[in-house]
């Protein structure tokens, strides 16, 4: 192509972000128009995707960190012929357009993550990263390299600020994940002005530290230079980290290089000034030259061809290696194989019993056995979290079939790698740590829910029952926090069974994470055997009485506390009915008719259990035993009678209500 | 001394930590074995304190980051003659002691922060320093060396792993505070086994590259290479970082430099044989030779003269300086000014009003000129929170005096280091971000909550109501998160007059911290002016008609859209009263009958309106107008006629309960 086409080019996605903006009145023209040059050399040189079909299974990833500079990539997703049409370019920002202020994954073709919250994207590349490298030993075989992505990213001053970016940057520089190439926005700018003010660090040196392969570009214009940094980027078995200087907000003559130019609309005086300086016609708005979307479409030619061409590739290996590519099909449509869940532990009833950490760690290996898709890690945690199963070997540099993740003492980082880890297709990944740490990694939960990404999160220590660590490890609001997050199902089991089925319930829901909240202590198995309703949520574990007059609810640990008080208030006469209330969000989820059948309306008296903040149980109860205040150090029977957590005071309360 | 009191000093530390953690089977003997050499050399060499007034203001302050290994320090503080009984030693970890199984500041004489959870510690020590260099700015003078603080703390592998104690780390570096000496407790072990499983960035030149001094010591037992290593550290302007090699669990022959010495007692086995290795009596447990007590004990001499001597100093500096002197006394003792809220602003009704943003920044204005102490920040959203007052220069490497701390797209680091911040003394802290990212700074959140420390945080941006950003920076579930949390009050202000009361009760609140809960877009100024009883949490804002039958309560941007639906429902005959709740916590501190008053019994219909989530309004009201999903990006009023926050679905909602 001529120069001229290709400055024309870089300019369309400059001047269509910086109209579009303008249009809504709302965004960031900044991060668009100074990362252009950059992003044409990625999308045009390297990145091997197919517009028509943005699921192609052998695509490369592309990560805009930064998701404050949506337009870079729905500009690039219009122009290389995804289906956004410029109609929803024009409607940047507005109600039910695809085109929201930050990317929202499965909202829009093309956008593989969900991103805006700074940092999020990073490290869910580096999950990205660790499928790819994880699948890639699994799969590929000589002459067969079917798994070949790289994860691209874009990535802001403000990304390599939070914290879950260093924790990500250290994670992916240990497991040298030379798939991971990340072209840094070096523009030295951010919201309060001139990186000056805060962030002075030397980036290059700290990634080094990292144990990246690191280079920089000095002009962000300079689109040979940076194809030849991600040339030796791609050639380096390292993690690559590109630090290319640019200027934000590039072309507008006044705002260029300042904080002005990084989240609101230039201006029509600006804008105009930016479209005469880089010689570009003023009108009409939302311009693109003929010339430059015949080059850009070409994209669709070539991404067809590339996937044909893997495809065929594909049926090759499925010659050679039938098991294999059936299994591996599977795993890209996130199907099951049959009997996957057939040989689920059933455990006999049992007074002593086992924490349902403990069950859990038995039900993983059954399932471990059965899906080679699961993998998963623990942040520092494993011997507390029982998260490893036997067959799992460490992934790590020199063992990529390893399917369990030494994640360190970042959490942050392990939820977001997780994400990425099961956006990537192909793997189921879980990860754990202590339930008071979930505070750690709540934005990664957040966007993990907020784009339906099934991520498993395994939270252990779940309460005061976890004893002498004490308050600072003892989760007290964790519980009604997570169920306060739309799209996310938390489940607390009561026993070994109901874990059993609450690891069947988190692998089967496809579109939104998990969490299960298990204990450190040692919990009955109760005498209910495979017959338990965990998937409803909340099920009559038993009545004492024909006609109970009375309801005690509970989550995990404190069920069969309430199950005892029950059968004492039963001595008494007092008729009692004992749900086993693992999740409120399954509960919801049932008819009218089942849940009435469960709490009956006639039956208003209603004691809630459960050793965290009671604010919220008001939904379903009329008085709750719970813990509105911080928990102790001791021996965790002795946390529990001090706490009021004890069958005697439970039928106090009880007896309270009628 | 000698060599083998020295020894027996250090192993005195040793052996108190591994009785202790022997005698209640639980605990981390790992962490003071192998540091015990390097927190001699500290605590006897180095560390200023007054064991006999641990809250002397001129003392240095250690930080336990690695709270685990709390035994080193409660060995540490009962050796040196704190008011830490071996009464105490011997109820590590049990109920009502004062040795909890992680550090509580409040709880235990000496201890200054609350640790544990990795990564806080390191943090709030950038808080104490920048607190330290910015007291020092404005009380030092010549000859008058006041403030001379150094922030000394032990800090562990996985506090290095922690995302946030890198956000620290650079911000620490960036602003250069020399007077930082960390240690870092190098022994190559986590919980998972060796650190070569997850953590192999160079540590070294990660710290170099933040603009860190550091240096490092070959073998962690050798007390006078520590003691030249922290002599040059506090010679050197830069923060310090000093890597020192240890053995976890050093002396027990079978567990040490594995994991096994980490979180769990040795056993009587290896206790015994630890002893033997190391040369130290079996029996009895709790040993503490006669000299080394005497030994230790000198510190309690000591710190008597270094404070005497201060407080010398400070008598002349009081001489020399009568206001400075006087101030700092006052804000030392957290008192106020006479009148320092008597120019709270109050604003006039008005129907176009403003952004409780804006009015928060106004308030900040009018206190900030009365309070001196007060100083704060924003994570890189100074013009959207509106966080910086008029007077408030940079806080930098060259301009100590700044009350305006920048802290980069650092959420977490600025939380921990606000909690630093007001734990040093002489200083009231605040910091600003959105409210959606309160996820990134939960941790320090809880850490301020379960210490009491009065961190104010100001989250704008607070709901939908911030429009076009969309569902990746609205808030939905947010503020039921924070209202979860123990000791935490949280207000969301409906107007400009309930804003300026909003920030008296932050400040006047001294041992917990305050959310404000702020808006993005205008809200109208109520017609109710100085009037507002935002104190009682909840209050009649109206009634329309003398006999409501029904109760309307909102929070925030909310209670403008009752006061309007309420106005309708009374015109159509519906005597309705509004109330506005902008805090739950404020309200539940009211007694019964103030309650009772605003919300009457037998008025039982009541609809509580919150662009958030429903989950708790139910403690409160029979219906809930919120909102269970996440938000849209488009214009704010675009999204609230969607959602539903419009008059019309108010009035319509609440004649379904009458």
């Amino acid at each position: 192509m001529t120069n001229d086409l290709q400055t024309r080019a870089i300019n369309t996605i400059r001047f269509l972000a910086a109209d579009a903006v303008q249009q809504a009145n709302s965004g960031h023209p900044g991060l668009p128009m100074g990362a252009a040059a950059m992003a044409f050399a990625l999308w045009t040189r390297h990145l091997r995707h197919n517009p028509v079909n943005p699921k192609w299974a052998g695509r490369d990833r592309f990560v805009l960190s930064g998701g404050h500079g949506s337009m870079l990539l729905y500009s690039l997703l219009h122009l290389t012929g995804y289906d956004l049409p410029m109609e929803e370019i024009k409607n940047f920002r507005q109600f039910d357009s695809k085109t929201p202020g930050h990317p929202e994954y499965g909202l829009t073709p093309g956008v593989e993550t969900t991103t805006g919250p700074l940092g999020q994207g990073f490290a869910q590349g580096v999950g990205m990263a660790m499928a790819a490298t994880h699948l890639a030993e699994e799969f590929n075989r000589p002459g067969h390299e079917l798994i070949q992505s790289h994860i691209y990213a874009i990535v802001t001053d403000g990304d390599l600020m939070e914290g879950v970016s260093s924790e990500a940057a250290s994670l992916a520089g240990h497991l040298q994940l030379g798939r991971l190439i990340y072209l840094y926005d070096d523009n030295h700018v951010s919201i309060d002005g001139s990186t000056d003010l805060a962030f002075t660090e030397d980036r290059c040196k700290r990634f080094e530290a990292y144990g990246w392969h690191v280079q920089t570009v000095a002009d962000g214009n300079d689109v040979d230079v940076v194809d030849a940094a991600i040339q030796a980027a791609k050639a380096d078995p390292r993690p690559s980290f590109i630090a290319v200087r640019t200027i934000i907000g590039y072309g507008a003559p006044k705002k260029q290089g300042t904080s002005k130019a990084h989240g609101e609309a230039l201006g029509d005086e600006e804008l105009n000034a930016a479209k005469q300086n880089l010689g570009w016609p003023l009108e009409p708005r939302f311009l693109i030259p003929g010339d430059v979307l015949e080059f850009y479409r070409e994209a669709v030619e070539r991404g067809r061809e590339l996937e044909t061409e893997w495809m065929k590739r594909f049926e090759a290996y499925k010659q050679e290696y039938p098991e294999l590519g059936a299994d591996l099909e599977r795993r890209l449509k996130r199907e099951f194989p049959r009997g996957w869940d057939a040989d689920l532990p059933v455990f006999p009833a049992d007074e002593k019993g086992m924490a349902t950490r403990v069950s859990s760690g038995k039900v993983l290996n059954v399932l471990a056995a059965k899906l080679p898709e699961l993998v998963g890690g623990s942040a520092d945690l494993t011997p507390s979290n029982n998260t490893k199963f036997e067959e799992a070997g460490d992934f790590q540099k020199d063992n990529h079939g390893g399917r369990y993740f030494r994640f360190g003492v970042r959490e942050h980082a392990m939820g977001a790698a997780l994400n990425g880890l099961n956006l990537f297709g192909g793997l189921i990944a879980y990860g754990g740590t202590f339930l008071v740490f979930s505070d750690y990694m709540k934005p990664a939960i957040r966007i993990a829910a907020i784009s339906g990404i099934p991520s498993v999160f395994v939270f252990t220590h779940d309460s005061i029952g976890l004893g002498e660590d004490g308050p600072t490890h003892q989760p007290v609001e964790h519980l009604m926090a997570l169920r306060a997050v739309p799209n996310l199902t938390v489940i607390r089991p009561a026993d070994a069974n109901e874990v059993a089925q609450a690891w069947r319930v988190a692998l089967t829901r496809k579109h939104s994470p998990t969490v299960l909240a298990l204990t450190r202590q040692n919990l009955p198995t109760l005498a209910i055997g495979p017959f338990v309703k965990l998937d409803h949520g909340a099920y009559v574990l038993k009545d004492f009485g024909a006609n109970p007059q009375l309801i005690l609810m509970a989550t995990g640990s404190e069920v069969n506390l309430i199950y005892t008080a029950a059968q004492r208030l039963f001595g008494e006469g007092i008729e009692t009915r004992v749900v086993s209330f693992p999740s409120w969000e399954l509960f919801e989820e049932q008819d009218e008719a089942y849940r009435e059948y469960v709490l009956p309306k006639h039956i208003t008296a209603r004691l809630a259990v459960e050793a965290g903040a009671t604010l919220g149980w008001e939904r379903y109860a009329t008085s709750v035993l719970g813990l509105d205040h911080y928990g102790a150090s001791a021996p965790y029977k002795v946390i529990f009678e001090k706490f009021g957590f004890t069958p005697e005071n439970v039928v106090a309360r009880a007896k309270e209500l009628i």
